[in-house]
């Protein structure tokens, strides 16, 4: 593939990853394993220590999707001072604590501090970017990129905007993801939870439902969720489906006769709350259904399939159609 | 594999259909291609020519799940009239119109023409078992055996008692779908929508919410679904998904800590209606989405996509671990 390459990839050579957490450590092994150079910044005097060991732990899935981890963690390097830190970044993404003063005093230091170039990137999953840009100066240049965790393996990215972001920012957002070979979406409005979250969330709810008023257990609803509807919606959003579950006339047609009748179910979906007694099942189930196995090994081997699932999709990154050939 | 087969599969020799529709021709192919003896009953006078155009159509899907088909349509017969059709079944799906008081007609005909030792089961996605079975003199027989749509593809069957449905019945009809490579859950209550259906419609009512107000496009809430939660719930369900959220405490450390934060977002979740303007804007945006290929096409292409995808996580009949020796 002799396709030129876009300047954006190029653009982004040097990224500050700011707070060493889990969802830190997932952005700064995704970047490495991309080739680009990054700075992890974190207060914690056992930072550099927490980074590699998470960094270690995330390489053999790297792998397995396809990237380049071969002496990768060569350039990473730790600045506890948050302004040397971002000082020559070309992106920086914050993972700090979700609390709005934090993350405020952060860019109120990092949008000073870095390059003018340097796009701006929060990965809070539940503060709006209006309410952080409030403390800056350049309101403009912020902007929420959320991913669904973890980020070196989940393809999808959502960036939101602020009342003040700039449309430059989001598509400057939008090319980076994209070169990191993520599936960035840009939302329209700025909404709590955004929309990923909003639509686990909502599912949740009656998941909660069904297993508190004893239907199903936790393990059979999660049997059932595997063996339906998860599969279809790894291969068709809820639109597309329905659009196909109308026949010939589709969507409209579908909603046309069956619309009503679905709305008609929805007061009857539950409404739980997390009171004892659905605490006390949801904990006793979780035990029997998932406590022969630490969660360490569980989650291990959810992601050998779920990389087994996109490899056969064609969404891994080394089965996924070439960014830059597509973009030529 | 030279391991004893359990009895239960060879008790299934001849499988009724009542009704020669899309689900009953689904369930007729997935039939025949197990080996087993097929008549097919719907007193429309195109019925044979119907089912026999619909079988044609899903043979290929049959054969890259990696089942046999060739000459299956000679195990098929067709009979008019409901009493003769019935009368050596040893199973009986019916997929009749979902309206009452024509499943009750159809199954006060079908308990006393059908052999005691048949398996009678409802394709039903609306009606309770309950109130069909009032109508019945031996209510203890009859089931739901609700597939998800289409049965010779999704491995789902939910199996929902009413309130007179024996236990027997209940294993009896477990033991059947399994044979047929099907993974069938039976649920403990009766419940409206039983649960594969409430969960798609809990999720699809914030969906419907999300594109109303114009937070995403129906194809961009789409792809955030194909690129996160439905890769994930594809794999782990919602349970062991929030289980391997939690860090080591797993479900119950998760909703001790972000159980209440959860809750509180439950009551800004979307209640919308398919009032004028919903309807137009999810009709417009169909068009745009999905109109340029017919949804025989669309669909085609979702089945091979899900066909992948299955192979890839060892769920289709090829691929799965032999019933039988597991049983042995």
């Amino acid at each position: 593939m002799n396709a030129p390459t876009t300047d954006a990839p190029a653009a982004y050579r040097r990224a500050t990853v700011i707070g060493g957490g889990v969802i830190g450590i997932s952005w700064a092994a995704l970047f490495l394993a991309h080739g680009l150079e990054v700075t992890a910044n974190d207060p914690r005097p056992d930072a550099e220590q927490q980074v590699l060991a998470g960094l270690a732990e995330i390489t053999p899935t790297l792998s397995e999707l396809g990237l380049p981890t071969e002496d990768f963690a060569s350039r990473l390097r730790f600045e506890a001072d948050l302004a040397a830190a971002v000082a020559d970044a070309d992106v920086v993404q914050e993972n700090g604590p979700e609390r709005l003063e934090v993350k405020q005093r952060i860019w109120r230091a990092v949008e000073h501090a870095a390059p003018a170039h340097a796009l701006l990137a929060t990965s809070t999953s539940g503060i709006p970017a209006s309410a952080i840009a409030e403390a800056m100066e350049q309101p403009e240049r912020l902007v929420v990129g959320h991913p669904f965790n973890p980020p070196h393996l989940v393809p999808l990215v959502e960036i939101v905007p602020g009342a003040k972001t700039s449309a430059r920012t989001l598509l400057q957002a939008r090319d980076f993801y994209a070169s990191l070979g993520k599936k960035p979406q840009i939302l329209r409005k700025e909404i709590p939870g955004f929309v990923a979250n909003r639509l686990q969330s909502a599912l949740f709810r009656e998941c909660v439902h069904l297993v508190a008023e004893g239907v199903v257990t936790e393990a059979e609803l999660d049997e059932i969720v595997t063996d339906s509807i998860g599969l279809r919606w790894a291969v068709a959003g809820p639109f597309r489906t329905f659009h196909l579950g109308g026949g010939p006339g589709g969507l409209p047609h579908f909603i046309q006769h069956l619309g009503s009748a679905m709305e008609a179910t929805w007061p009857g979906l539950g409404n739980p709350t997390f009171d004892e007694p659905t605490v006390a099942v949801l904990t006793e189930q979780a035990q029997e259904a998932f406590g022969d196995e630490t969660v360490g090994e569980l989650a291990a081997g959810r992601d050998r399939a779920q990389i087994a699932l996109m490899r056969a999709l064609g969404k891994t990154p080394d089965t996924a159609p070439d960014i830059a050939a597509v973009h030529a």
